[in-house]
C-alpha cells in the first residue's frame, strides 16, 4: 500500500466544504456533516476533501470501508456486467432470484461464514438485520412452544388486533451501553445514548450489565473475574426472572459505539453456556466487528466457543448486511414468514464479494493481527509518556481494533483532523481506532507521530 | 417499446429453476421462490426464466421495475464513473456526503418530490422509511409537547432502561387489511395477514377501520359514502380516546398487499382534516403507489387536498426508500437523532435519478393514466363476459393500478402464467395488475387475451 503525505492547507471544514454543506442543507439535513469529500482523488487509506485537504483515514466511514478508497479489484467488480444487471435488473429476491444470486452468495458470503453457520439472510443494514435475527428466535420460541399444532385462530386473529396470544410479550436481552441499531426493535436493545432513544417507544426487555474491565488487564486479574462473574449471573437471573420469556440474549464481541468496551473469552463461553442451559439463542453482533480488524475474520473467533453461537449479523465492512445461523429450525415454519420484496441487494452482494476477494488474496486479516499488534505497543509507549491523557488502553491481541480514553475525546479528535487524521470517537472519551484492512506498518508512523504531537498539546 | 411473445416450453417451474432453487436452498430459504431467472435474456415488459420460458410480466418484481429489464438508460448509469465511485467508495453519507450525492438528490428524487415537500430523509427500504417517519412525528410531538425545555436528566437516564418518561408511550395509527413494513414497528402497524405479524411483539397501537367499498362505485354512492364517513368517525373517536397519544396516522392511497381497497378523494380530504385539527402528523405511504402507475406521479395527487401529507414515504420502482416532508420542524431539535452509518445508498439513489429522467423523457406517467383507461375498459368487457368470476373490479382512473376479485386468484395467477403472463394476487382472493411505466397498448391484448382464456377456464 502506497504510502501518501496527510495534507491539511485550509481552516476546517474548509470554504469549499462548508459552501457544499450550505447548498445540500436546503434539501437535507446537514448538522452531522463533517467535511465533503473527494471520493475521486481518495486512494486506499487516504481521504481527500473538496478543498483539497488529504487524511490518513483510520475511521473508514465509521468502520466500514474494508480495502481501501478507489480498490481496483472493487472498481473492477463494480464495472462488471453483473452489476450492471444487478443494479438495472433489482430482482424481488425471495421470489425471482437468479443464479447470479447464488454464486455472488456461495463465492462471497458463504466462503466467510463462521464456524458452524450454513445458512444466511440478506439484508440491508445491521438494524435489520439484528430485528431479522430476533425475529427468527421468536419465531422459533413459539414453534418449540407450539409443537407439532398449527397456528390457531385465536392466534392469528389476535395478532391482528397486535393483542396476545397472537402478539406475545416475547423480550430479547442486551448489555448495558450496547448498540444494535435504530429500527423500533433493535433500538429497545440499544442502550448506549440517549439521542439514539429518546421520544420513541421501546418494548420492556431486559438490560444486562456489561462487565467494567479495569486495565491494565494484568494487574485487575481476580477483580475483572469477578465482574464478569457478576455479570453473567445478573444474566442468568434476569433469564429466570424476567416477566416475559427470554427469547434471545445479543451481544457485541467489543461494545463499539457504547466505548470500545472488551470482556473475556471466558465471559463469553459462560454467555454461550448459560443460554444453551435455557434455550435462549444467542446472537452475537459483528457489524461492526466482523470482516478482520480483530485480527481474526469474525470476533467471535477469539473465543473457542464449545458451540457456535446462534446467529451472527453483519454488515458495515461486508457493504451489505444479514445473519448466518447454522440450526435450520431457525427457518420458519412456513414460506413467506421472514420475508420482504428485496431481501437484501445483489448489488452490495457483488461489492462483498470482491472485498472477501481482496481480503484473501492479500491475506490481510493476518496483516491486520501483526499491525495491529506493532500499533499497540507505539500506543502503550504514548500511554507511559502522557499519564492521565491516554489511559485504559485496550485491544491488546485484537488486530488494530484499539482504543483509549483520553480526558477530552472531541478536542482530540478535532487536533488529530488538523494534523491529517481521521480519527473517531465513541462511549464518552473514548478513541476508537478503526483502520482499513490496507493499514500496514508504514502507516504507523504516521498515526502515532500526529498522536503524540496532539496529545502531548491536550 | 416492442412486442414479443410470451412462451412458455417447459413445465413450471421447469427443471433448470428446479434445480437452482434446489441448488440455493443448501444456503438460503427457497421456499418463496416461483422461478429462477435470466436477467441477461429479459428485457423490457418481458422476464424470461432460466429454461427460457418468457413471460409478459405484470408483476414487475412485487411492483418494483419501473421501466423495464434492461432498460438503456439505466444501463447507462450504472454504467458510468459516478456509479462506481458510490458503489466502491459507499459514504457514511450523515457525516461525509461528497457532492455528488447533493446532485443525485437535487436532479433525481427532489425534482418529484410531491408538492409542499421541500426535505427528504434517504432510506434502504419502505419499511425502514415507515419507521423513520414515525421516529420524526414522534420526536415532533414530544417537542412540541417539551416546548424550548431541555431534555431533563430524568428523561435521558429513564430512555436507557426503555422507561417512562424518556421512552414514553406513543401511537401510530394504521388501518386495518394495511401493509408497511415489517420491522418491529413498521410491523406493530401492519394488519393485512398473519403470516406477517405472529409470534412478533408488537405496540399497543390503534387500528382503524378502512371504507368497504361496494362495486360498482356509482351504483353504491350513498352506501360508500356513509361507509367513509364511518370510518372517519372512528379515526377521530380513536385520536380521542386511545390511552397514549396518537403521534400520526399512516395510509395508503390503495391498500396494497391487503387487497388494493380504494377510498375516494373525499375520504383523504377528511383524514387530512381531521389529523390537521387534532395535530396528528399525516403520513402517506407511497412505497407501492408512487411513481406513477396510477396515472399521477403520486397517488395521493389524485386527492387535491388542500394542505399537504406531513410525510410521504417512498421505495419500490424508486429502487432506494425514504420519507420526504415540508415542515422543518420534522427535522429532530438536535444532530443525531436520526442517523445511521449509511442514511441511504448514493448507487440506488443513482438508479433512482435515471428512472425519473426515463419517466420523464417518455412522458410514461400520462401513458399510464392513457393505456390504463383502454385496459380498465377491457377488463370491464371481460368481467361482464364472465359474471361471478371477475367480481369488483376495481382502479378506474388510477392508471394500471388496476384489480379485480375472483375465486380462487392462486388458480388463476398458475393458469395465467402456464400462458406466459406473469401476474401477482393480493388481499384475499385479489388479483392486481402491477405493469411498469412502459406497458403501451400494444401488449393490451397479450394480457387480455391470456385473461379471457384462463378465466373461461375457471
Amino acid at each position: 500500500m502506497s504510502v501518501l503525505e496527510p495534507v491539511v492547507s485550509t481552516a476546517l471544514p474548509g470554504p469549499k466544504s462548508l459552501a457544499a454543506a450550505e447548498s445540500l442543507g436546503q434539501v437535507f439535513d446537514t448538522r452531522a456533516v463533517s467535511i465533503t469529500c473527494d471520493y475521486d482523488k481518495s486512494e486506499g487509506n487516504y481521504l481527500v476533501d473538496v478543498d483539497g485537504n488529504r487524511y490518513l483515514d483510520v475511521y473508514s466511514q465509521i468502520a466500514s470501508i474494508a480495502v481501501g478508497y478507489n480498490n481496483k479489484h472493487l472498481v473492477a467488480a463494480a464495472s462488471s456486467h453483473e452489476m450492471v444487471s444487478a443494479l438495472v435488473n433489482r430482482p424481488a429476491t425471495g421470489n425471482f432470484p437468479s443464479p447470479a444470486w447464488h454464486n455472488a452468495l456461495k463465492d462471497g458470503l458463504m466462503k466467510v461464514a463462521p464456524p458452524g453457520m450454513k445458512y444466511i439472510f440478506t439484508a440491508q443494514s445491521g438494524s435489520e438485520a439484528n430485528e431479522l435475527a430476533y425475529k427468527a428466535a421468536m419465531m422459533l420460541y413459539q414453534r418449540r412452544k407450539r409443537g407439532s399444532a398449527e397456528w390457531s385462530a385465536e392466534e392469528t386473529e389476535s395478532c391482528l388486533e397486535n393483542a396476545k396470544p397472537g402478539s406475545p410479550e416475547l423480550a430479547i436481552m442486551s448489555f448495558a451501553n450496547s448498540f444494535h441499531g435504530r429500527g423500533f426493535g433493535s433500538l429497545s436493545t440499544t442502550r448506549s445514548k440517549a439521542v439514539h432513544k429518546l421520544d420513541i417507544p421501546a418494548f420492556n426487555w431486559p438490560k444486562a450489565p456489561f462487565p467494567a474491565l479495569k486495565y491494565p488487564l494484568d494487574k485487575h486479574v481476580e477483580e475483572n473475574k469477578a465482574e464478569e462473574e457478576r455479570c453473567l449471573k445478573a444474566v442468568e437471573e434476569l433469564i429466570l426472572t424476567w416477566p416475559s420469556p427470554v427469547t434471545a440474549v445479543i451481544v457485541e464481541p467489543i461494545q463499539s459505539e457504547g466505548g470500545d468496551n472488551h470482556a473475556s473469552a471466558a465471559f463469553f463461553q459462560g454467555l454461550r453456556d448459560v443460554t444453551k442451559k435455557h434455550g435462549v439463542a444467542m446472537i452475537v453482533d459483528e457489524v461492526q466487528t466482523g470482516f478482520g480488524s480483530t485480527g481474526k475474520f469474525w470476533a467471535h473467533e477469539h473465543w473457542n466457543l464449545t458451540s457456535p453461537p446462534d446467529l451472527v449479523t453483519f454488515s458495515k465492512k461486508a457493504q451489505t448486511a444479514g445473519y448466518y445461523f447454522g440450526d435450520e429450525l431457525l427457518i420458519p415454519d412456513k414460506a413467506y414468514r421472514q420475508f420482504n420484496t428485496w431481501i437484501g441487494d445483489l448489488a452490495r452482494v457483488l461489492v462483498s464479494k470482491a472485498i472477501i476477494e481482496e481480503i484473501q488474496a492479500g491475506d490481510l486479516v493476518a496483516q491486520t493481527a501483526r499491525v495491529g499488534e506493532l500499533l499497540y505497543a507505539e500506543i502503550e509507549k504514548l500511554a507511559a509518556k502522557y499519564p492521565g491523557k491516554l489511559t485504559n488502553l485496550r485491544g491488546k491481541g485484537m488486530g488494530t481494533y484499539i482504543a483509549f480514553d483520553t480526558p477530552d475525546a472531541a478536542k482530540l479528535v478535532a487536533a488529530m483532523r488538523k494534523l491529517g487524521i481521521m480519527i473517531g470517537s465513541c462511549g464518552k472519551n473514548t478513541i476508537r481506532l478503526r483502520p482499513m484492512l490496507i493499514f500496514t506498518e508504514k502507516h504507523i508512523p504516521q498515526l502515532i507521530g500526529a498522536l503524540d504531537q496532539a496529545v502531548s498539546q491536550l
